[in-house]
């Protein structure tokens, strides 16, 4: 946080960073397992793309950056984390309301690794609701370019838990699937894994279902997904850095399939852990005092 | 800040706080002029409403934060400024991601008295830009709970920037006026005032406009405006608590009616600002040291 390593607890934004007042930031989420990042450059790219489309830039490389996200994750210890890094609009000199008068701020912390769903939920299956919030639409806000709006979301958390659901799907402006609070959403049918491809973020474990399947000779598509489909799949599951791949078995109540774990579901989850073995992927951290990496 | 009065620049927030990590967060932000809060009544209900329907709660009534609000103006000195409460979803135990387990947070700040038009603006009128960014639409983002999602705002600022405007409008679902960075519109066609009435935070100073028009015996609606019927308007302006009624001139490079400040607008101007003497409105800070109120 502005140039300097702190404990969790002294990382503090000003009040008047536009990051925080006009929620003008975006920003990336990398995982550690087991002491490597997965796909870290993927979600450098990401990041570096979505500062790029918000006109925003920072002092760092690539390269820099990565190095910044190791020594936050080797001065916290954690042999598995959650690492953000964030670019906000920053502070302006006199206030000004003008966002190119503002000098740009990078963020990066560590925290211990987290998941969307609990110990329970990953074994019993996700209970879903389908709301009918609409996720922000791609003509307000690139999706692509991931952000902090999710008032949406919260929204759409809260109808949830009034059923009973342990968390929410949003719907796009045409009243098909879109996601969820903060991740991706898949359906099995026949064998065919589908996603929705708009007015969502392209995620980085979404991206790895696409190349599970390709190695496993699966058909994936990115498609739109009414909520019937949804209703009447085989088998659901959902993605995100915070959990990898969760499995869904009631969807408003009703069972999903057979309303257990999927078979196609526990393979993705098996393989999606055993890809972290896999040298293309990681990152390996330097913890102070190992001797090993 | 966490109960505690202290300057601005120590005024920090954890950069775990949902309020930013999520944009979990409604504000509302009430002015002092020569001494005065204006209208703080208004802003704190609409606050307290935003808050409810955010499942939000502090353990401050309304009369505490108004008393809150004025001990921040009076340590400030500030004769007149911009003073800006806040409540967020708060940290988390545990990192957990569940809304229900944050603890609200509370912020409150003055800074001094800004504008959306600088003085050279508001003499000869601002050039505005109709950009095609949608306003997040109601079906996602209650416009009525003021919130910090503005990555749409931004966009429509960088796009009316390029076109050499000084700012831009951005329109609704179906392609009508709606709102801008900061701003309620408003077109003044044959002697009749009007002014977009959905996707729109229903503003106090827009409020205002429509007690002075109704004081006046003139013609005040609040109805879709087709940007057609905007470009070809006699007047048009735009209002904020920051700068209050702000004259529109041109629109995409052409003039809005003469070219000039309009009349009506310029009546506007000046009754809103007289109105600022009216004891319905005003609620006097005491300053430390000062003798009189």
């Amino acid at each position: 946080m502005d140039g300097q390593y702190l404990p969790i607890q002294e990382a503090k934004l000003s009040v008047l960073d536009y990051g925080f007042l006009h929620s003008d930031a975006t920003y990336d989420v990398a995982h550690v397992w087991k002491g490597a990042f997965f796909r870290l450059g993927d979600h450098l790219e990401r990041f570096f793309c979505g500062m790029a489309e918000l006109h925003m830039s920072i002092p760092y490389s690539k390269a820099q950056v990565a190095e910044i996200l190791h020594n936050c994750v080797a001065l916290s210890g954690f042999e598995s984390a959650y690492v953000e890094f964030i670019c906000t609009r920053g502070t302006s000199p006199d206030f000004s309301r003008d966002p190119r008068d503002a000098e740009n701020r990078f963020i990066a912390f560590a925290i211990p690794f987290g998941s969307v769903a609990n110990e329970e939920q990953m074994e019993r299956g996700l209970h879903l609701a389908v709301t009918d919030v609409l996720r922000i639409p791609p003509s307000s806000v690139d999706p692509t370019v991931k952000n902090y709006h999710w008032l949406d979301m919260v929204k759409a958390l809260y109808a949830a838990y009034e059923r009973g659901a342990d968390t929410a799907v949003l719907l796009d402006t045409n009243g098909n699937v879109s996601e969820g609070p903060g991740f991706n959403m898949f359906a099995i049918k026949d064998g065919v894994v589908s996603t929705p491809d708009l007015s969502v973020l392209l995620g980085i474990t979404r991206q790895t279902i696409f190349d599970l399947c390709a190695e496993m000779g699966i058909q994936c598509h990115a498609q739109d997904i009414a909520v019937e489909d949804l209703k009447s799949a085989d088998e659901a599951f959902v993605t995100s850095t915070a959990g990898g791949v969760m499995p869904v078995t009631t969807i408003d109540g009703q069972s999903v399939g057979s309303g257990e774990v999927g078979l196609l579901s526990k393979r993705m989850m098996a393989l999606y852990w055993q890809l972290h073995e896999d040298d293309r992927y990681r990152s390996v951290i330097s913890y102070p005092g190992s001797t090993e990496q």
